[in-house]
């Protein structure tokens, strides 16, 4: 069987995994991979990639390649997309396509006009507890949803330097959570109502972002969703969802380190979350990649699409909106439309 | 020891409860009782009440009184307090006062002018769990509250006719979530956003009212809650709470019929949370008429004043209003001031 | 309606407990009570019982009475239960009817003659807990049981005085298990072998008695069962029950102060269960007495009856033999049948 | 860094995935692999091993190896082992080391002598479920160990035939709780009382087994456990563990597909345990397999030994002798003493 030729670029945290991912499935193989900084570039040799080098340019021409697994810091995700387009490979790429929604719109259009495949690294849609309940949602299990609850809130706040050029919470971190409404339930958000506060640190504030939101989202057919986030959840990651329907509820939980149960004079003990999404999506990442991999070998559309990344991003721009504005904030009135 | 002498005003489901209640309770005699239907005269005639009678005027003439439980229907509430409290009679009244703001103004210019102890019958704050969760959050269990959230569903929507003179969701469901909202956090509430659809039954919609709704409280101090409710949850009465805060998370659970797991080739089964307020609630019950008579023993302010009726109806003014204009409502919109 | 007259013999805890909830029943009047110590008659005439007297003798006189209640301690029950019978008058005991096996066959022998009716109180069959289990069982919801687990562990200790003449633990305690494990699956032991350690306080052990057991049992159709108790569980109360079978597997749990969850940086921590049968089965002798008045009025079978207590006895005695040769005794071994 | 080099004999089911996970391990390399059949082989050449024979006495020639990982059948354990110490070769081995407790006794001999490192594949040791109970024992979180309890029950029983070779349930499938028993309060037994059933399916009686089984331990210092086993649990892969001690208790729970809730009118409903013994100990598998690299780099002890083996299959031989005189047996009856 020919194996699919695949190169990574960009091998910072996520680039690693998915890289040691690459090299456990069969069927691929990894030929090439991209890093400006030496530490990256060792880790690709460790693994034994045959072409590692420093420029995505570069990469391109130095080896046949079918799909690349793009990494690299958002700001760059916008042209390697389109260069890799332009020269007929399959993009997986994380999210965001870039924060300005004009941006995304052009490079979608490239895109299309290549006819690659593109796919958005929305890991959780590949996580067994949102993919559970989907499936129960979709086969009718609750009936018809009535009402979405998703609880996501990270164990810490990453540097303010970090939070400075991510886009802010609602396009770095809440993103996650816009897919996440849009996937459990197949419906598509029309409005969005947005409070955000700053009380896990003043130093957020002070670059003009909120650490802690509640945003309560309309979908087009009058389903609600809420969501809320925090910077900074004392007891680890701690991501969770809830649907309520006509004929019933699901509720999906977090996973834990462990599930001992102490119980002594003081009261019952267990163990925390798994602490981050590393340990918490392991696997989901492992299949995200698989299933991209799937979809290159049996032709079919990825799991994920370009649409999905800009659907989640015009949501974090109303939400944005709403919060400066204090006001819901149609999705309509996000423009450009695709 | 000199036994307190109580009467019981309206003696349908929650009156006969209270009068159950109170005959149980040491220290305790139910002199009167009135009902304007022979069904509920003879209910306490058979629990031995020496003077059942037919009018609430009346029941304040035959025999002396030191405290009054007034269950009747929602629009004699604020004459009967007017009445008792001009006797010198304490009260014990349940939820609301009156659907008007300005009304319940007056009623409580009344009985402050009066001296007579009032208290509303909020049960769910002698509830143990939501009283467990209090506890925790006001010893610092938490930290500094960032975020309350309130479920809320009851497990079927009353009959339209109540619904059309209830005052409808927000003042005569959710009121008890707004009242659980301060009593949690010991804090007022200063901007209301709500969203509301009719999901259940066209029914309802039909007659002006909501059955499923989210909404979005800021506390004055920037704290945010998030409710949300449905007239109608397949599986039950459904009243959990958590609180996230600077330094955990508190979560209260339902109460279930029973602990059973059934295992075997389907998955793992248990039973569904007790069905209604008259079960969940039951013990809630005792414990408020408990510590009402307590206030009265030792002359202590009682646990829930004619305040946290005014503040909770405020609160549920402001949701209709911001659900009709959608838009963010401030309780100070909500006019007169008390 | 003509109500039940009812007596209450002995007024130590559990006397309090039943005469208490005999008060609140409907159709039910307690008309005479006896207690030789002061403060028990005391807590009678509190409760408004007309005839208080200090010998069992004396109460059957003063005045007719329909059912006795015996709550007097171990060493009398044979004697009253029998007075009772020659009276006419039917009986609630407490377990055990007697240590000597040879005791009890001749007061059941009594009773049958007499054709009174004679209840033991095994009272956790009535807790919901056990009886969902049981239900479950009979239903066929585990197929054919394969296996009974039940633990029971105390709080702490008993006063050894108390423990010098109450048995010992098989017949103290571990008589509930036994009794719980005929009762679930509704099949007869035939085997037993035991294993005990002084683990909790070595004056347990001074006085001849163990703290901490296991006791396997099989039943006539070769269903296991093992059984663990001890004296001190430093959490609490612990009432548990499994039954595995070919179709599943079903579990009990205890019940808890309630259910929060607080999630910290050390973990996640809840409430203990209930602390003692008095808060565990609470509900559980609120039931028991009323299915015991229930087999009254409708003239049925008391739910439990004398040979319950019987077989349980049986099982209790072959037990302690077995602890002390250490090999599996069949309940045959221990005369004189019934 | 020099890559320690591995053979693995025997590519059965566990064969592959010792295989697998060596494959992914980082100072690791995968030298030999033997197995009589082509399938076995075709799996080792497919991941690349450079030599693929059929004969241990081969595998041993062809090129030098650290370490052997033997997966082969049971009755090629001992002789392979003594191959490999012979050649002064560390050895990784499936459980058991021989059904016969003479030959385990002169292989532990040969293998003192030569000087190799010897592992036994107690999976179960690395499980994190089973690792974190034990290490709150050993910090003193549950007091002085009273009461060990360990459910152990497969999803299905394996085909009669081979049942019949197996050494039967106790030294088959109950040695592995043997092994937790001694590893989770690393303390030795001292006697076995063992109580087995044919409650599955009559053909495993037929052949002299049993499938159904409760085994009582008693500690040399007098702490008790229970072990309950059953071949057939219709709900999936059933693995707890309880101690409980004089100042708390710790359960683990099974691990579950996932942790979705589904409520409707029927109840609540959530997942399975993970299956089977790959699903379940899928990381203990990597775990076990990492350790005994790591005991070969840092040259200390295993973390289980050969003593570990003949211990356990000790007390099993003792629960089969105790089966069949239905009497409890002391581990001192079983000859020759190591």
């Amino acid at each position: 069987m020919k194996k699919l030729k695949f190169a990574v670029a960009g091998l910072g945290r996520i680039g690693k995994i998915h890289l040691g991912n690459l090299c456990q499935m069969e069927g691929i193989e990894v030929v090439a991979a991209m890093d400006p900084m030496e530490e990256g570039r060792q880790f690709a040799k460790y693994k034994n990639v045959p072409h590692v080098v420093t420029s995505f340019a570069e990469m391109l021409t130095v080896t046949p390649i079918d799909a690349i697994i793009i990494c690299s810091p958002t700001d760059t995700h916008a042209d390697y997309v389109e260069m890799a387009a332009k020269a007929g490979i399959h993009v997986f790429c994380e999210k965001p396509l870039d924060l300005s929604l004009d941006r995304v719109v052009e490079v979608l259009d490239t895109v299309s006009k290549s006819g690659i495949k593109l796919m958005l690294g929305f890991n959780r849609r590949f996580d067994k507890e949102f993919r559970k309940v989907k499936e129960l949602v979709k086969n009718g299990a609750v009936g018809e949803p009535h009402l979405v609850k998703i609880t996501s809130r990270d164990p810490g706040a990453p540097p303010v330097s970090y939070i400075k050029t991510s886009g802010g919470l609602f396009l770095d971190m809440t993103i996650h959570d816009f897919d996440v409404a849009r996937f459990i339930v197949d419906k598509e958000v029309e409005e969005v109502y947005a409070k955000g506060a700053v009380l896990v640190d003043p130093a957020i504030g002070e670059v003009g972002d909120i650490d802690t939101a509640v945003v309560t989202l309309i979908y087009t057919d009058g389903t609600m969703a809420v969501i809320d986030n925090s910077r900074e959840a004392s007891y680890g990651y701690d991501q969770r969802v809830e649907v309520f329907g006509s004929k019933g509820m699901v509720q999906s939980n977090n996973n834990f380190m462990d599930s001992h149960k102490l119980y002594n004079e003081q009261g019952i003990h267990a163990a925390l979350p798994l602490h981050f999404f590393l340990e918490r999506y392991r696997e989901a990442y492992m299949n995200e990649i698989g299933d991209f991999a799937k979809s290159l070998e049996n032709g079919n559309a990825t799991p994920v699409d370009g649409n999905d990344g800009l659907q989640s991003l015009r949501i974090g721009l109303a939400a944005m909106k709403s919060l400066k504005e204090n006001r819901p904030v149609k999705i309509s009135e996000i423009v450009p439309l695709p």
